[in-house]
């Protein structure tokens, strides 16, 4: 487990909690041979590093108090070293590289070592790389959190809809975005609204991700890689954030019947089936869109699929949990179903 | 394959048609080495049988005209003479016992060899038996297009929320019912209703299994069997058919601005986390209900997990085409996953 941060400590506490039950449902147990975050380093023990301890010192400031393990400077030294069958990549790895979660996971992936991960970025930027990667090393790679957290997306439209052709996907797949167009909707004006969704934690520190449309971009991207299995470079998405969004133009659209939320949408091209048209945007949508309907925190998805027609997922977008849910179930379905 | 009907030849045209898309995509190459329908009964050819051939002689009438196979009297005696990957159930397997399709299925998880269908009374009466056989044989077993048919339903509760605890679901799961309901309320009577819906090749030749609820109580049993891993039996599903729903109920409804439904509810019951309680029945449900604005021959399901939240597919319901993809999504799986 590279990264010890706010989705891997869940992780690990998962991990004890839900031991047993995993066990008992999958035949399946999970130990975790190798630890890392940025500053204190990687640390190995190949029986099993004790959570509940790694819990504990980190709670105290350092993984350097673990007892009985070997320590390498940095995660990718340690991972070179050392031996796995599966990475769960939980660091912090931002735009523009997805860095160092992207070495992270060609490391494992390259060395036929399956990789599960909720960073968004390195899926979003090198995804076709990483997954042909994969492929080629019949290793299974799983991404499940970064669209729409814990909600099954990506397994829906890579294993539900297997065999059948994408055609185009429509989103509403940033919660802060949602909650604060929702706000708006009742009436707030957009700093207050905004200033809501930091008091409910839903908003980054920085909120120019949510509001300008970023974090949907990088889900779009992420959606191209694994579900198109086309490579979308940043400048490949248009992009207007939701702090365009006037309150005039919040009421106007609501005196006509009309829900504005910020959309992401995925089209192939009809000149060229191979290269995707994508934008983010808000758009304002008539009462009988679905989108429309999708309040507060909620994300939503509507792909269209050959020859099956429109299948939508909803559910919850947000929050530390969700993520770790989704990255758990990665790990079942990797240890399970490979 | 066994069974050649309908879905067996929409699969065998799409494994002609798409055959070269699979290679590209998933690096997959399916042969049918084994056909099998009641009346003509199993061949079987190692080198595989022309596809094009089979659709051909079926068309004529019979498939002992397929040329250099052996046959055998009966599906079971061919499977039980001769070997392959995996079997496609397809066969026509009706309640109260799911034969010979549970026959074929057993016989197939039993030896190790995967096996898809899209047998809904196999799975809703032995569900949890074929799913343990399969499980103690390492043996993939994919039933998706049972519910919902090609939207991926049991792929996203059973993959895509790995690890997860499923607490309810609740769902509109008859397309037929759905649509004379949806009919309904736009003002048309039952009895026209439904012959709509029969014009449109909706209902089954006897609208019983629609409108009586039997299809929604065996989708809601194999959600039980492959969900929730709880094996109900026919008399554990309370159900009330949608022949019951009066105009007059219909129009009060709306008057009070509520939509009836077909619900097939699931609920681990308080005093025992390990059974179910079923239902199917026509719910009169407030607008704000999700299920409230499911039209036509849509379907939708609404599934609460721990620690997840509630989560929900939408998408198309019915139609020879929407089963077979299903059964297509899952021997893609079965071949590129396992």
């Amino acid at each position: 487990m590279v990264g010890f941060g706010t989705v891997g400590q869940w992780l690990a506490r998962a991990l004890i909690e839900r031991g047993p039950d995993l066990m008992e449902r999958y035949g399946v147990r999970f130990e975790v041979v190798g630890l890392a975050n940025r500053r204190d380093g990687f640390f190995y023990r190949e029986e099993g590093i004790d959570l509940g301890a790694a819990l504990t010192v980190a709670a105290k400031g350092s993984l350097r108090e673990l007892p009985d393990v070997r320590r390498w400077p940095t995660a990718l030294e340690g991972m070179r070293a050392t031996d796995a069958d599966v990475l769960v990549e939980v660091s912090a790895s931002p735009a523009p590289t997805g860095d160092p979660g992207r070495s992270h996971l060609a490391e494992a992936l390259g060395r036929g070592i399956a990789a599960v991960t909720s960073n968004k970025w390195p899926v979003a930027v090198h995804g076709v790389d990483l997954d042909e990667l994969a492929r080629r090393q019949s290793a299974p790679f799983r991404a499940e959190s970064t669209v729409m957290s814990g909600t099954p997306v990506l397994s829906t439209l890579r294993e539900g809809l297997a065999g059948a052709s994408p055609v185009a996907v429509r989103g509403v797949l940033n919660a802060t975005a949602n909650y604060v167009l929702s706000l708006m909707a009742r009436g707030q004006g957009y700093a207050d609204a905004l200033a809501a969704a930091q008091r409910k934690g839903l908003a980054e520190r920085d909120p120019s991700a949510d509001v300008d449309g970023h974090d949907a971009v990088a889900k779009s991207m992420v959606l191209a890689a694994l579900v198109f299995g086309c490579q979308l470079r940043l400048d490949d998405v248009m992009r207007t954030g939701i702090s365009s969004v006037t309150e005039d133009a919040v009421s106007h659209a609501i005196a006509q019947g009309l829900r504005i939320r910020e959309v992401a949408t995925l089209e192939r091209s009809s000149s060229d089936g191979s290269s995707l048209v994508a934008r983010v945007e808000p758009v304002a949508l008539g009462a009988d869109d679905p989108l429309a309907r999708i309040d507060g925190t909620d994300n939503a998805l509507v792909c269209r699929a050959e020859p099956l027609g429109e299948v939508m997922i909803v559910g919850p977008g947000a929050g530390i949990e969700l993520a770790g849910q989704g990255v758990f179930s990665d790990l079942v379905n990797v240890a399970h179903y490979s």
